[in-house]
């Protein structure tokens, strides 16, 4: 049995090839393991892993990684122990995932005739800074009577103006949020959950974000949406512990006690006119968010850092409505990617922004921001065609610890 | 006017807003340009520009980047006049974007009343090894008179055994692969081309590629498919001279001569049922490509890089089938990447293989290799969902130059 708590610099260890190799004989003589070359194309840090332990669960207010692999699943399974069980075996797994190990060790599933434990796609992979984020829905909240455990911040999501959802892309009992900087370890990560929630967990949807709009890390530079501008530049940042503390971690008051280190998490897929946007003035995309597009300079002011002066700014731009001071000091920690999926039946791309935010207080972070953007100008160039929300339980704390023990085995 | 051939270090000088600040006046002032901060986040090599001047196009020979954004279009305008126009300004504008420039300079577009010319989102992204080669589909031939023009080697592909194509991710006059190491950059790129395009060619689909599956430098790791398999071990390698002549690129005695120094692209859509494949077993995988999975390593052999020996493998082994000596020398150049797009209405992952595959002639690559394939073992477990061909014309000389001159052009 290996140490699943120490972050391997690599992938490429394929320790759950190693029995494998053993087992197959002739096959396998001497190749079972794969060279460990330096692979000039990985990029930096690649190689670093994420601690999956901790207070707080990571990919809050770690640095935002480049890609996304986020899927909603139902539970399809009544069996209160077998879900449990799967979480168990989810948290399991994503420890050895987040910390660069293929999922299972030499022990098991090695065999020639048994599937592997692991899809190994992701075998040569660094870490690429993965990590897993669990969330509950509200309509997990409907099974394994879980009624009262429900945390009053959960709320029903309410209709906002323009809304055009589709329940194809909406709502999931569970969640999982796969950042990493390369996209086949997010892909791996979210597979190999599936896998092994065969038969109790079915993914409702997914979606891959293939560049980050939202950077967490002052000092970095701010990662541009697909609209051109830089997406982000206001923003918690991870180091802001204070802030943090304010706006995106739940605390024991808040209540349930079992969040009491958790957070909320709206997930919402915004659809972009691509092509109208593309033949606007300059002028009117800067009038539109209030910012300059080369700099990311507020209106009047010369650098992207420097504060906003919302007054300067049109009455329906974005910034100004999306400002805390628009929104009596409601703000939350954005953490969005951009998605392209091919083109709709018209030719046009179906392109956007997934836009995820974490707070505290749903109620008191992204539903009154969202109210108040209800006549921003950017709405003319927008759609919202997909939303979610979910509990994020607290972090695991170590190696004993499970993703929702929390919630299934504390007092409430 | 700035030197288009220059490759940038960097997309950050912002050679697209210098006038736009300029004329911005209060807004901008001191802050049009963005500042050259360090990114720790960037891939090593992402600062490299490949030339995008040459015999042939870049993106075939070319090392595999190792992210893809295709997209096949469809030609709107009667116009020859405008379409000849379209393929300057398209190649204007790749020569720019593989550069690390923005599409225009700035001299135009940077007025606040006309929309940029370039739409901004890589703005701040190295070159990232981007390149962009363009295709033209048999149906193209049935416009602008082009009809005797159209090689004999662009046939219409037989129907092969198996297939299931949908049409709305089959076929269109043109194409386009964007290959770069970064997912934006490539999609930036795609979409900048169909925005200059608008009203002429309309995208008729596109697909996203997060993770290579072929690798044309053999001294690089092989990357894996969603299999969890090695993947193009068995390739010509970029930097293959001789091989590249016989297999991939059309010589003038080949026919017509406007082709000459181009090739020819088979693109598949192949989708895996990966449900079913993960639930198979470690041996049974194996079989099925006739290598073993953690090594790569062809049946009886110990290392990847060994030469297959074809009868150890079972007779329906896909290596065995694929191999030249079962297709009398047929051999092409793999350059597939894999995808996700999300779920379909039953909750499985829509992923799998987006096969690239270039030749020097389809009648002696792709068709009787997918012709040998009718009895792979791994039919069990993949769906040719979508298929298209591309005559991929040579390539761009000169900055006087442009794509598809020699087939609009030159005499025939
Ligand atoms: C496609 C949709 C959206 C786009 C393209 C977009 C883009 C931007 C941009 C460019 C900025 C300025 C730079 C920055 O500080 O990050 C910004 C700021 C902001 N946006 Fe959005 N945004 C979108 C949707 C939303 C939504 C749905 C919300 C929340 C309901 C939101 C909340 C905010 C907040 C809180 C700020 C910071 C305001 C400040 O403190 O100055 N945005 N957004
Ligand atoms: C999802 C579909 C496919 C998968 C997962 C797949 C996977 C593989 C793997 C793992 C190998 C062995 C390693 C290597 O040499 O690259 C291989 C070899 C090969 N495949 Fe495929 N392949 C697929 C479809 C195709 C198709 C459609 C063709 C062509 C019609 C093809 C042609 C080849 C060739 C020519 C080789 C090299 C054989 C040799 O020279 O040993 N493959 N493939």
């Amino acid at each position: 049995m290996t140490d699943n708590d120490t972050p391997s610099p690599s992938r490429r260890s394929l320790l759950g090839w190693g029995g494998a190799g053993l087992a197959l004989g002739a096959a396998a003589a001497g190749g079972a393991v794969a060279m460990a070359r330096p692979d000039d194309e990985s990029p930096p840090n690649a190689s670093t892993a994420v601690p999956f332990h901790g207070p707080h669960q990571a990919g809050i207010a770690t640095p935002v990684q480049d890609r996304l692999h986020f899927a909603a699943f139902d539970v399809t399974t009544d069996d209160r122990e077998e879900f449990v069980q799967l979480l168990k075996d989810w948290t399991q797994a994503a420890r050895r995932m987040t910390a660069g190990h293929p999922v299972g060790d030499g022990a098991y599933g090695g065999l020639p005739e048994a599937p592997p434990d692991d899809t190994g796609e992701a075998l040569g992979l660094k870490p690429s800074r993965l990590t897993l984020t669990i969330g509950f829905g509200p309509s997990l909240f409907e099974k394994f009577d879980l009624a009262d455990r429900r945390p009053d911040a959960l709320v029903d999501l309410p209709k906002f103006a323009g809304d055009a959802l589709d329940k194809n892309r909406s709502g999931g009992d569970l969640c999982v949020q796969a950042c990493a900087d390369d996209p086949q370890v997010a892909v791996h990560a979210i597979r190999n959950l599936a896998r092994i929630g065969f038969g109790k967990v079915v993914i409702r949807w997914s979606q891959l974000g293939f560049g980050k709009t939202s950077s967490t890390t002052p000092e970095a530079q701010t990662p541009r949406n697909l609209m051109g501008f830089k997406d982000g530049t206001r923003n918690i940042a991870g180091t802001e512990t204070d802030r943090l503390r304010k706006f995106v971690w739940a605390s024991e008051k808040d209540g349930p006690r079992w969040m009491a280190g958790g957070s909320y998490l709206v997930a919402r897929r915004i659809r972009m006119h691509i092509e109208t946007w593309d033949r606007t003035s300059l002028q009117e995309q800067e009038d539109i968010f209030g910012r300059d597009k080369g700099e990311g300079a507020p209106v009047g002011k010369a650098k992207e850092r420097d504060e906003p002066f919302l007054k300067a700014m049109k009455p329906d731009a974005h910034v100004r409505l999306a400002h805390p001071d628009a929104n009596h000091g409601a703000t939350i920690l954005r953490r969005g990617y951009s998605f392209t999926d091919g083109t709709d039946g018209l030719g046009r791309l179906d392109a956007g922004l997934f836009f995820l935010a974490y707070q505290r207080d749903v109620r008191e972070g992204f539903i009154p921001i969202q109210r108040n953007l209800a006549t921003d100008a950017l709405n003319e160039y927008i759609q919202h065609v997909g939303s979610a929300l979910f509990a994020i339980p607290p972090g695991v704390r170590d190696k004993d610890d499970w993703w929702g023990r929390t919630l299934f085995s504390e007092e409430a």
